[in-house]
């Protein structure tokens, strides 16, 4: 094999066993995607990176992680949860502690690849039930334990790390199972645990699955979703790719059972209520800050996947775009489900991902005026009952030709869909080659959103040889969330640190959330008394110390 | 003038000055609403009432309130206030002092009647701005003085009590600007005081008055629409009539500004945010017991007037209504903005109400099968983008019909929509002749709603001669609100208040919530503790610690 052949040198065998990489690799270990060869070319030429730069994978973290930290909880300790949970739901080998200590974000995925082993847990336990939480948050509160939840591993906020040590319990190995499903009031209850795609399997399957008259979805679609634990979508406030119909995670919670230091509570599931602040919305976000959520009962909705319209519009510019999406989401036509509208360089990106650029489409957006650089494209997909869709897709045709957008058919955004979960795989790609790619997501106002993306474009591009891609995704009337992702040759963790920190500074000052959907993490903890400003800090500990008076439930995390 | 010309001797004058009848009076001093006489006719069969005793009105208030109890503050700590906000916007004479201690529930109105003065503020003051109740609140908590808000004045809960005298602010008087009107983020900021009628004309004449380019509405249109403030809407969780389209205060809130004794803080205005629990919501329905509202941030609609569709159903059982709005709750097309379901005997009453009885309509309806004692009312309006309010009432009709509803054309809907705030005045006529009529409501999922309806009503009719009208309204997808509208004989405080104790006993039993939107106030509060239980408690009072450890507050407000 010639190294041309060899060249890019991509990684497609499943990583060994019990090493760093089978720890930071996204997803199924069999399962890759590597860049295209157009989205290869865009980083090759502007990081300045030729084939040969391809060709032999660094810092793959193939080593095994060998027992080499000694758990700090004594003997005596992990027999008092061994009695609780069984040896066999119980383990504090350091392979296991570092697993169900990491999440996904790039830091922890440089640090792996370095082989380093920082915040882990000292002891990995599975409970059974409802009954072993009880049991082990009272037990880690008499013993002074911090106890942290791992539900299904895809946090990017470093909401894992163990900086305390202490217990990590993993919810999805029993406490992954069907509560109940309530028909008349379109309402499923879960264990914290289940995966995204087994809720989503049973919804859909509803008929069959819980005896029910029809299929239903959850609605809730994160890009995390297929390694995503329902209890994660609701402690992180995660939002989905189809929330602009459905809702955030905030507001697909009906009800959630939680054990805390300061007790076992489940919030009544009324549809509405005005008995002062509520306690259910007060644990939605909580990061397991507060206490352990073992069951969540969530909105379900019809499920209509042959009302599914999928549409793609090429802009002229991105002010353009913005108004388009603007107009769609205030106008109060409903929602479609999915909208995404790229920036420039996102939309250069996409096309040569989507193999569009340089054909017929290409040429027919140059005859329309549609010009490299400058065009951007939208795209998205109504869903829901067959009228709403309709009216929809129909509205969103018209908003979207007054502004100028060109109809390009459905086509891409099928092309989207289809890869919709897949995108974080090739992250891993480009890594072994320390090509770094990472994001940032900000919510924000339509009157900031124009600044907000000049301001923070500006700074990532300050940075030389560095793509930019950003895209606007998940809207609401009051404004949208801005994604940022960013490509660029880095391999040190400093300076990687400095870099994502000058960028979160940089969404604050100009009007962005710290977090649209992402979670708070030990990641974001750090900004948020800046963030929230002391008063409302003030509130979240004054909830802390109420839940938790020992500070034991996630130490650190959300800077609590 | 004979017996006969004058009876019912319902009274249509304004109530004296400075009298007892001027502060219960609902609504403005000069308008008034007088049972139909088909209700009237209801209302003597049902409660064996005859003409005779409707022509001697009783307890009628007229008496003046002299100035017969000392208020308990110092001359010294009133001057203080005076520093702050100058003496013309101070007063301490029992009339004022009375009038601002009290909302408009049966009870009050019962003691009112019968020129009782209770836990009434010792002094009322009317800030001239955020300064002002900064100051206040801080003398407040130096002094540990008792510190009451009062909005629009409508509250049914005895949310304006002040059982531990001391300061009562009225936000009304100054505090009701505008502060600014955010077109791109289709948001409108104002003082607290601003009430609900100049709030929604500001954005149906946005164009005019905001300088924008179209018009606005707010949404939000509780019963005392007219005579309520939007911080009132906030700090109780109302509902508006439009509420299933447009949403619960809660869900109209953007940010809010709060001087608590824990500090001043202002909420941020994304328009979602993974940052933790919200702190914007925390502080909604906390009717004064954390701190004082100056200000709030809502969302605005396009307002769509000519795009009104209104609609009325007659069902031939309660069941059959319930299945219809049900399936139109979950379906997934987009809600109507108002729906009501009347039960068999509301129904009836409203058919006597809007003339309808024993005309060609009703020879249809008993043609068609439609039984009197059996039938029930349904009506509602669709609102919001013509394509929307379209599609929507196009499929609210097929979801009726399917259901063995009949449509009556929009006719009924306008009468209703027409009279939409004025009923409450009939309960001023009915009280001088001693007919107690009062309301209670709870949301409910659609689970338990028979069971709720049934068992309540069934308590209520046990109470001889009392008529007991019910309705739904206020949908969601998971349940929607009950209401239950009593009227009885009675006139003795205590016996009212152990009926009203045994309703609200029966809807906790039976799976209601203890409000739905009309908060919880002194009335509610002391059963607050079993409807949340113990540790759901323990949050609301850890916040109340927080902001407002020396308990002035609000004290007593929603049982903490």
């Amino acid at each position: 094999m010639t190294e041309k052949e060899n060249n890019p040198a991509w990684i497609s065998r499943p990583p060994s066993k019990k090493s760093f990489r089978s720890i930071f690799k996204w997803g199924s270990s069999t399962d890759f995607k590597h860049p295209s060869k157009g989205f290869l070319n865009v980083i090759q030429s502007e990081l300045g990176m030729d084939d040969q730069r391809f060709s032999r994978p660094e810092k793959q973290g193939e080593t095994r992680v060998e027992d080499q930290v000694s758990p700090s909880l004594s003997p005596e300790d992990i027999a008092l949860f061994e009695k609780i949970v069984g040896p066999e739901n119980l383990s504090c080998d350091t392979y296991s502690r570092l697993k169900y200590s990491s999440g996904k974000s790039m830091e922890e995925i440089l640090a792996l690849r370095n082989q380093k082993i920082e915040n882990i847990s000292d002891l990995i336990v599975h409970p059974k039930n409802r009954d072993d939480v009880v049991r082990i948050v009272e037990l880690c509160s008499q013993k002074n334990i911090p106890l942290h939840v791992f539900g299904g591993g895809s946090s990017v906020t470093l909401g894992l790390s163990c900086p305390k040590g202490g217990v990590t319990l993993v919810m999805a190995t029993h406490m992954n199972k069907l509560v109940s499903f309530n028909e008349a009031n379109q309402t499923i209850t879960v264990e914290a645990g289940m995966a995204g795609p087994v809720f989503e399997d049973l919804l859909n399957n509803a008929h069959e699955k819980l005896n029910a008259s029809r299929a239903y979805t959850g609605g809730h679609f994160p890009q995390s979703f297929e390694f995503s634990s329902v209890g994660g979508w609701v402690v992180t406030l995660g939002s989905g790719q189809a929330s602009s119909l459905y809702g955030d995670a905030y507001d697909l919670v009906v009800s959630q059972e939680y054990v805390t230091p300061a007790g076992t509570m489940t919030t009544h599931a009324y549809p509405a209520t005005a008995t002062g602040p509520k306690v259910n919305d007060i644990f939605k976000g909580s990061e397991g800050c507060f206490g352990v959520l073992v069951s969540v009962t969530m909105k379900v909705f019809p499920h209509y996947p042959s009302s599914f319209r999928p549409f793609t519009f090429m802009f002229p510019s991105f002010d353009k775009g913005v108004e388009a999406v603007k107009r769609i989401s205030q106008a109060g036509f409903g929602m479609p489900a999915i909208m995404r509208l790229s920036d420039p360089e996102e939309t250069d990106v996409a096309l040569k991902m989507y193999g569009l650029e340089g054909g017929f489409l290409d040429r027919f957006m140059k005859m329309k005026g549609l010009e490299k650089d400058k065009r951007c494209l939208m795209m998205g997909q109504t869903q829901g009952h067959p009228s709403f869709s309709k009216t929809v897709f129909k509205q969103v045709k018209k908003e979207a030709k007054s502004c100028q957008g060109l109809y390009l058919t459905g086509y891409p955004m099928k092309k989207w869909y289809h890869g919709r979960f897949s995108d974080p795989y090739m992250r891993d790609s480009l890594n072994d080659f320390s090509v770094l790619i990472d994001t940032l997501e900000a919510s924000v106002t339509w009157e900031h959103l124009d600044d907000l993306y000049r301001s923070v474009r500006k700074y990532i591009k300050v940075h030389p040889h560095t793509i930019c891609m950003t895209h606007a995704s998940h809207f609401y009337a009051q404004g949208t969330n801005l994604y940022f992702i960013f490509i660029t040759k880095m391999q040190a963790l400093n300076e990687f640190k400095a870099f994502q920190r000058g960028i979160i500074k940089k969404i604050m000052e100009h009007h962005g959330s710290l977090s649209h959907h992402h979670g708070v993490g030990k990641m974001m903890g750090p900004f948020m008394g800046e963030h929230l400003g002391n008063e409302q800090m003030g509130v979240l500990r004054a909830l802390k110390s109420h839940f938790d008076p020992s500070g034991i439930m996630n130490p650190n995390g959300m800077g609590l």
